[in-house]
């Protein structure tokens, strides 16, 4: 059992346990269980999901044909809707609650939830804490480019930061990169131009703490990056404040969609070969398919999906908290310190 | 003849005189020139055109089947690379400088440039001064969305900011749509949640001072609105500060461009109805062909087209310069104080 504040012990590769959170989106617990069950064969046997979902859920399910998957009944909902800070203190039987209070006491080694973004961050906040070494969790999202994907943080978790909040953000990147495979991630800081004396005072401070501790890394500093640049890719890790980030995300995903509504409409019912074009760019540029948010920095591997996310983000999370897991991610931002 | 600092006097909608500076982008001046020429009979004849470039340029150019066109060769241009205040302060030759100096003797309405942004900004800011009642310029933008298009400011003249920059922008913002023949300016606030309460302390201020002008004004406010939601449609005039703003365009820029290359590379040759879509679509989208940035705030219409820009998007200029002139957008940001 882990204690709060306590740095997680290195986790055996042979035990996997994901905890999956059922309730509070917009898609239909009952369809998310289906399609997670559809999914569990294609995951190593070591792999465990704990579902957390309302009795009247999981009616219909067939333990006997279901290795791996354990269900985990609730009593109480936190809602899209409902205050994160008042939910997380008034309702300790939800999914939510539940999920994160097993991630701490060590039941659980990461937890998926598609609910209310606010009260997962200050229910893991207030019951994880954060890492040694870092001030403040971020949210983490991969974002497709031309080539390779890129993790950029902060994308919300914070509206206000300081340089040093950048550079922990960096860093987390980096881990965060290296458990998908990269082994030296490039970082790029978001910034208005690419001179390195671009941006505000923070900003330009960023950049120099940033390079100085590139130099005996293992990960290779880019510099400043255009919000234009990003998308040609070659940057694995691109640093910015939860604000900035924000409207990154969102003007992509805003941007994207609309180009893509455009164009369907304009194509006529014949054009078969445009069609899959089009679907399979839709897939690319969905960040539905994407595993969602990571909330790095806190003591445990907590993933946010998208609440208007198909099942496939949540099959797409459950292999991205598989991976982390194995590749001992919070570890790897520790000793990054 | 106007002074610094005076008020500009109601001008008279027979005569219209846009200077164009021809010099320092990556169109070759010979190229803008011809483009303009054949340009200038779809404008009224009371409008005139003065073309600042260099001898060379001129050299081809019959003067006699060209009426309303009137070329000012100068001795000097400023680079792109050039630093900005350094070069306003030594090149006083230049067309750059010249056209401003111009623009301030009231020898000019409107002044347009493909040049370098910075020391257009440094020329404007030195020469032209702010109007009555605004503390900075801004850079304000015209972007397309699925439905009307959106002004933004400020997409990069400013990093930092004050609540009451936001509040100056949005007026001024209101000013260009009225000109535009918007009657009543739907203003929103870039954020990055639509409730009242997000983002930082100085948005959530100008959120308040915003609605509170917007009640007996000829604008509505429509609050904060994420950048997803700006392509939709719906918003006239987008306020931001100028970091976010410049973040905002150039990812949408970014992406835009991105999906575009992609659906052409992956279009087969005999698509040709695909093709035409695509091709409505960059014209669309590509921000070439919308009349650049507007140096709003300054005592002056001073345009900066893309430097990497066609010559489409100088012409498009000329006609959004001629429409400020015709509009008095000086005066109608001055009385809106």
């Amino acid at each position: 059992m882990r204690g709060k504040n306590k740095i997680p012990s290195v986790k055996q590769a042979d035990t996997c346990h994901i905890g999956i959170d059922l309730l509070g989106s917009d898609v239909s617990p009952q369809k998310l269980l289906e399609a997670i069950v559809a999914f569990r064969p294609t995951l190593k046997p070591s792999v465990q999901l704990t579902l957390f979902g309302q009795k009247e859920h999981f009616e219909r399910f067939d333990a006997l044909t279901s290795d791996g998957i354990v269900l985990h009944p609730v009593q109480e909902l936190i809602a899209m809707e409902d205050d994160p800070l008042h939910a997380i203190r008034r309702k300790k039987k939800s999914s939510l609650y539940l999920g994160i209070q097993m991630l701490k006491e060590g039941h659980l080694d990461a937890f998926i939830s598609t609910g209310n973004t606010g009260a997962l961050m200050a229910g893991s906040k207030l019951l994880l804490s954060t890492l040694p070494g870092i001030d403040r969790p971020a949210l983490l999202t991969l974002l497709p480019t031309r080539t390779t994907d890129v993790a950029v943080l902060d994308v919300g978790a914070n509206t206000s930061y300081k340089t040093k909040h950048l550079v922990q953000f960096a860093l987390m990147g980096v881990a965060f990169q290296k458990s998908r495979g990269v082994t030296t991630p490039k970082v790029g800081l978001l910034n208005i131009g690419s001179e390195e004396r671009k941006g505000t005072p923070e900003l330009r401070a960023a950049y120099e703490a940033i390079r100085k501790l590139s130099e005996n890394s293992d990960f290779t500093f880019v510099g400043n990056i255009e919000a234009r640049a990003v998308f040609h890719g070659g940057v694995d890790v691109l640093v910015t404040d939860g604000f900035t980030g924000n409207i990154f995300l969102k003007t992509a995903e805003g941007i994207g969609i609309v180009v893509l509504e455009e164009l369907e409409a304009s194509t006529q019912e014949n054009a078969v070969a445009l069609k899959q074009a089009l679907a399979s760019l839709r897939q690319h540029l969905h960040y539905a398919e994407y595993p969602g948010a990571l909330l790095c920095g806190v003591n445990g591997i907590v993933i946010k999906c998208h609440g208007n996310g198909t099942s496939q983000s949540v099959l797409a999370s459950i292999t991205s908290a598989v991976r982390l897991v194995e590749h001992h991610f919070l570890q790897s931002i520790i000793m990054h310190k």
